[in-house]
């Protein structure tokens, strides 16, 4: 009895040990548990915090003071997107280059335009694209309207002999007649080509595409999974924000494409591009080119000027490597990867309706 | 006072032979007017008696028992109708030239393919189309899903090398295998060119667009103007009808052009076609093309096969002349002009989205 007790006394002491460990381990899990998630809460409120301060809210559109916003000017500039009638051979509109099924670019390396001609780069998306310094790569575009309005009698384009010939098709359609004057009320002659490209430039500036991304920067920090929110950390540590800033995440500088080795090294780009130099003629812009929007890179591939890189992955690596001299792991490449799929937005109703074009009489 | 009293029956009696007579008069302009408003009635009511023995209600849909409709198929084949990635160039979808915003038409003499290729004849609109004895002009493919296969490979279309390359692209777009699995739950191996065009299939034979001419076949007079029922009516009486009947006023059987004197004396064709015969070898055949569906006629311009004639007005006094040896009036002509415009349909909400295509990843 006394070894029972003897071992029972002990047992219970043991129990006691035990359970005092156990206790003590569970605490520190609790303690180690609670201290995580409110860790992980600030660092989210943190990266939150970073992500409004270099990006920035996702504004409603993209206003001009030179070009406001109307509806008039929405729907005549909606329509006239879709208008193949005004192209040297029939078959070029915004739409051809910029197809909303793609999101607006057109997944080729480099666009066709009228005879199948090739464009000298690659059709960047016009989502989100009315903000930028300029248009085109090059930044030989002042804006969406002057670029709308270029592209008129651009040779690889719509390739139109003149303004005047556009204007005579314009005033050849009744009904695009009455919408001119309906969009530009003060105009004596409102059927010409520079309204024609403030009615485009007008609709292109309400194309917004709100995305997961933007959840997130609002507070709500469930719409993106860990991977995206690390992903998101490493493009800012990494250094991709100092030229890919802004709620578009780039399109507000240019920059030197390979600013620490030859681009093509990487890209094996079939011909070398002077980039900006050929605007410019200054040496200071060789292989320099507007740093492109990033909001649904994921949906607009191939990448960069020339559309040389298919994979997203790959461009990030690029990028790194060439831009900012970092070499990105696989898991990195990965994680920037994911945050950048958190860009790809929703299209508006009003963006994703085809509308029927005036006939011919 | 007696004068006075005489004048006064005279007058008397003057009105009262005046108001018999009007009385009269009004009766009988009433009798005019209510037996013209009948007879108004009846004239509408045979012309919607005959419009419904020779046209009769067009469907919801053009249900095919080889391809049934279902949600899942429309749902990809309407993807499928936008997707550029499947072409040699990667410029060429169905809706490359069967753009929704020209009714489903492009306006062209004849339709651009991939490398700009051209195509032999003129493109019709895909709208209210899967109901006819066959696809193509000259009835060389059996429907819309043969067509829609065949455009895969046709050297002016799409121009891949093969039915295996195309495969192999939607293999690779993970969001397609998904929806082809989803579209074919029974197919063990769901991502296949036939699936491809049953989908096709099921999205265009969802395509129709009724018109204020239906709601006047349904009873409705008032929704046609009265030149609009004149033009009805010359259009039966002069025998258009002959060949333009069913719902979709054409598309149901293959008729000469010119059966009383070649039609490129009028058409100005730059050079003839052969039509059928080349796809039957038959003298017979010479010249011979289906007779196509008018719905939509007055936005799907240039007109007739080699898209030769631009104006609906000179198509319709052509085919007077050339099918049916008759000599239209100007009037006349403006009355069926006016009746065509009649068979402008709505595109159905769903027609007029453009879905957003699969990422290549």
């Amino acid at each position: 009895m006394g070894k029972i007790s003897f071992i029972k006394r002990d047992f219970l002491k043991t129990a006691g040990v035990v359970t005092t460990i156990l206790r003590f381990f569970l605490s520190f899990a609790m303690v180690l548990v609670l201290a995580g998630s409110a860790l992980a809460g600030a660092e989210d409120k943190d990266l939150m915090t970073r992500a409004n301060q270099i990006f920035g809210p996702l504004p409603q559109s993209m206003p001009s003071e030179q070009n406001p916003i109307t509806p008039s000017k929405v729907k005549l500039g909606k329509l006239l997107y879709y208008e193949t009638r005004i192209s040297v051979d029939g078959t070029v509109s915004c739409a051809k280059c910029h197809p909303i099924s793609l999101y607006a670019a057109d997944g080729l390396k480099k666009s066709r335009g009228n005879n199948c001609k090739e464009n000298p780069r690659n059709a960047p998306t016009i989502l989100n694209a009315a903000a930028q310094i300029s248009a085109h790569w090059i930044g030989n575009r002042t804006g969406v309207e002057d670029q709308a309005k270029q592209a008129l009698v651009g040779p690889p384009s719509f390739g139109m002999p003149s303004y005047e010939s556009v204007e005579k098709i314009f005033k050849g359609i009744r009904g695009y007649v009455i919408l001119f004057q309906e969009a530009f009320p003060e105009d004596k002659e409102p059927v010409n080509v520079d309204n024609f490209a403030k009615a485009i430039g007008a609709f292109e500036r309400t194309l917004m595409t709100p995305a997961p991304f933007d959840d997130f920067m609002k507070g709500n920090s469930g719409v993106l999974s860990e991977r995206q929110k690390r992903g998101l950390q490493t493009f800012l540590d990494t250094g991709c924000m100092t030229c890919h800033f802004s709620p578009y995440l780039g399109g507000q500088m240019y920059q030197k494409f390979g600013i620490l080795e030859p681009y093509w090294n990487y890209t094996k780009s079939e011909k070398v591009d002077d980039g900006r130099f050929s605007v410019t003629k200054s040496e200071a812009d060789k292989y320099v080119f507007k740093v492109p929007v990033l909001r649904n890179v994921a949906m607009t591939m191939p990448y960069f000027h020339d559309g040389s890189v298919d994979k997203l992955d790959r461009a990030i690596w690029i990028m790194a490597k060439i831009q900012l001299g970092k070499e990105l792991s696989k898991e990195q490449v990965e994680d920037i990867d994911a945050f950048l799929n958190s860009l790809t937005g929703k299209l508006s109703d009003d963006a994703i309706t085809v509308p029927v074009l005036p006939a011919m009489e």
